[in-house]
């Protein structure tokens, strides 16, 4: 609706990163007023929920240094730049898990935090699974311990936390719809 | 799991703002390595599903500087300094919609974007909801325009990116698992 957009008036650039920049914009509202936004620009990201064959998930545990803490989530990777959401789907997988897929398929894609960043998570599910021989492909910085479990075990770690993140969590409930829908 | 930490080396605050700080933090990996990361914190925030006693969940409009556009979320607000998320969900829902609500359960929280971002999220479900006589409690500076739709809406609505977030696309997805829970 057009009645709610804030026009620039300014706006800065504070940070540049590897990842992420920060940008602050003097705004005005739709009564005229002026207000400052702090917004965060990132390149994007891919998160594929992988299946094996006999319905395990595929999940790796990671540190997460903004968390302070590990939590466990389905394989994601961050945009190379220009680079098309699927080929980073099937480079991410292969990277952090060793598998290659057989079908990729998009589920979803949003925002994570509309409110300060325009990170965008496109969501895949990937299917027919093969572990690659040389299955050491993992960046070399890039620490992961690698788990495959149910969806009843993916259930419990949300309860105890350790299933933590808003994408792992929307493809569990995924999983569990699919669930329900099938054993009707 | 201890041995994917990543100790702190030296950290870094490089802005500090309304909503959100941005600290450089230089790491050791796990093999002994450096490493840079970019960490956002931010206050968190809760989320509220809110059905009308005719199953309509109440949505808000609203526009995005990140995003550069509107899009339609389950009504969600900041955390004060120390403040109770049940506590914020009843205020931002009040102060959002102009309803109050008789019940309210915490749904699950999550992080949204662990990537770079301690932002985390408690999603609430309210119902029995009133509205109040003076609806005008909107914060001063907030410009939204209220919507009622059913589910079927909601998915029509994911399915044309007018909603197009993770909280609200999980709220969504969990109406589906109850509905398709109870026509079993």
């Amino acid at each position: 609706m057009t009645n709610l957009i804030e026009k620039t008036i300014h706006s800065e650039e504070i940070f540049s990163g590897k990842v992420i920049s920060l940008h602050l914009q003097d705004v005005e509202l739709p009564n005229g007023k002026q207000s400052k936004r702090e917004i965060i620009k990132h390149p994007g990201a891919v998160a594929i929920l992988a299946m094996t064959d006999d319905k395990k998930i595929v999940m790796v545990e990671q540190y997460r240094k903004a968390l302070e803490r590990t939590i466990v989530e389905i394989p994601a990777g961050k945009l190379e730049k220009d680079e098309e959401p699927a080929l980073c789907a099937r480079r991410e997988l292969e990277e952090e898990t060793g598998y290659v897929c057989e079908s990729l398929e998009l589920l979803i894609s949003f925002y994570t935090s509309p409110g300060f960043a325009d990170e965008i998570v496109h969501l895949f599910v990937a299917k027919g699974l093969t572990k690659k021989e040389n299955s050491a492909a993992l960046d070399e910085d890039e620490f992961v311990n690698i788990e495959e479990i149910s969806l009843d075990e993916a259930i419990q770690y949300i309860k105890e936390q350790k299933i933590y993140d808003a994408k792992t969590a929307y493809a569990v409930q995924y999983l569990q719809l699919q669930e329900t829908v099938e054993s009707k």
